[in-house]
């Protein structure tokens, strides 16, 4: 697909746009609690690329919706990825000092402050979530998008992928067990930000499911894409350390099929993403940009 | 207050009552997360009073409420609490190896599982919670009930609390940052306990406020007398170490005001919660008792 020449223009614009709806919805620092809400606030502001709400923000116009309901979710689906972020840095999990160029919440904080700052942060994107209820009271939307937001942050979506990834550390994996745990580690929370929009926009439930493929469909891709790069891309063009997956005897998909094989994967997957995106008779462009940058991604 | 010859017998089948509600509710030990579901279902399975569902569904009956909506709520509101368990007792926090005599979770499914179990159980918290939309679609009361549990859960309540206990670990403290501690870290989970049964029976918000305030005294009463008994008890009798609070130069609410001032504070709040749940005009002495017994615990 061609990229419109000023499409990182706009996608600067609309990160900056949700930035500002992201910083609306944080803790204030204040009262005995301000340690804590600081610590929050600090990994929150870490500087990020703010994709899961952007995407969710841009799938919900897409099917139509103009009200601020999808607001809260946009914040609430941001602080949930990033209270995945706090607690994989924990010495306990991936002992990292550092994330995105900046300390580790845990390693400014302490460690028992890492481990509450990110339930504190799970639990207020449910704070966050649930005053959609008033934007639109007794919503049948709001109540689907809610379970929704628990399902793919839960036992059967991010939070399973993790934990299956931590069970099998140093073990070998088959590829099923590789694809669960890309699908739901990586994928679900892509997948909400996709369903979300069309669920609060009041989409009919096929469509719902056909933006779940759409993003399970990324997210597989833009993982095998990451396995790829670790053994193709410089540290200078990706921007982190490579051949890490080997040095860890790590299961990948580039370990499981091969070079070829991967690319063959991702290139079937992003093919896959994008005409089921371009079937519907919605359209956002710049979303299907979007979505074809993370699967295609070169860094 | 007299407590009832058969009171004990009477909490002992309400407890198995609520035990049999709570494992309904479990996640099932299958597929690629089985692990993951057997850590959270350890330390829900732990030996416990279950009293913040027990009191959850008594409050609820005492307001009329005679439908399934509570259940939900009961059983999320005892893995909200067991998560904190888990989380307390890893290394970065409390580092304790057992658990009600069984080794704790982290100690059993090592540290990483123990975090991500943590999360999973809170997460799940709201899964079940959800649930209650099945049992009465739209309902304003449930969505008031999820709006609740999450504020008393998080920065505001129960996360709240433990972390300025953590911030102020070591040093000393007044009496204001005391009751916060108490009255968020002991009291917010009791507090939502006695609001959730008649916000969920669509009480006055005038009679969940007194509830609130009932809880609030209950709690801070339970936790003074936790004080007193770490000084005056026997480790036999109270089944913990004690003097801990003395040898880990702990601020407590003896510690302030000394044993009198701690006895007398204790017996007014009870005094209190009493009063004020006397002055309802609708009753419950079971759950009048088992409050009884929690603000006025010898052991």
């Amino acid at each position: 697909m061609e990229r419109s020449v000023n499409f990182k223009e706009i996608l600067a614009e609309k990160t900056a746009e949700t930035e500002k709806i992201l910083q609306k919805y944080l803790p204030r620092e204040e009262g005995l609690t301000a340690e804590l809400s600081a610590a929050i606030n600090y990994s929150m502001r870490a500087p990020g690329k703010r994709l899961r709400p952007l995407m969710l923000l841009e799938s919900y116009r897409m099917f139509g919706g103009q009200e601020q309901v999808a607001e809260p979710f946009a914040a609430a689906l941001e602080m949930i990825h990033t209270h995945s972020l706090i607690h994989d840095d924990l010495p306990a999990l991936d002992n990292d000092d550092y994330r995105r160029g900046k300390k580790a919440t845990w390693a400014v904080y302490g460690e028992a402050m890492g481990v509450l700052s990110g339930d504190t942060l799970l639990n207020y994107a449910y704070e966050v979530a649930l005053s959609a209820f008033d934007c639109k009271k007794n919503s049948q939307e709001v109540i689907l998008a809610l379970q929704l937001l628990a399902c793919k942050t839960g036992i059967f979506g991010m939070l399973g992928g993790q934990s299956v990834d931590v069970a099998m550390e140093g073990r070998l994996m088959d590829e099923e067990t590789l694809y669960f745990i890309y699908k739901k580690k990586t994928s679900a929370l892509l997948e909400a930000a996709l369903m979300l929009g069309p669920v609060l926009a009041g989409a009919s439930s096929q469509k719902v499911r056909l933006m779940e493929q759409v993003g399970s469909y990324v997210g597989l891709a833009f993982q095998i894409r990451d396995d790829i790069l670790d053994v193709t891309g410089t540290a200078k063009s990706i921007g982190k350390p490579v051949h890490s997956d080997e040095k860890n005897q790590k299961t990948t998909y580039v370990s499981l099929k091969g070079l070829p094989g991967a690319e063959r994967e991702a290139a079937r997957l992003s093919a896959e993403a994008y005409r089921l995106f371009d079937s519907l008779e919605e359209k956002n462009p710049f979303l299907g940009q979007l979505l074809m940058q993370l699967a295609e991604r070169q860094k």
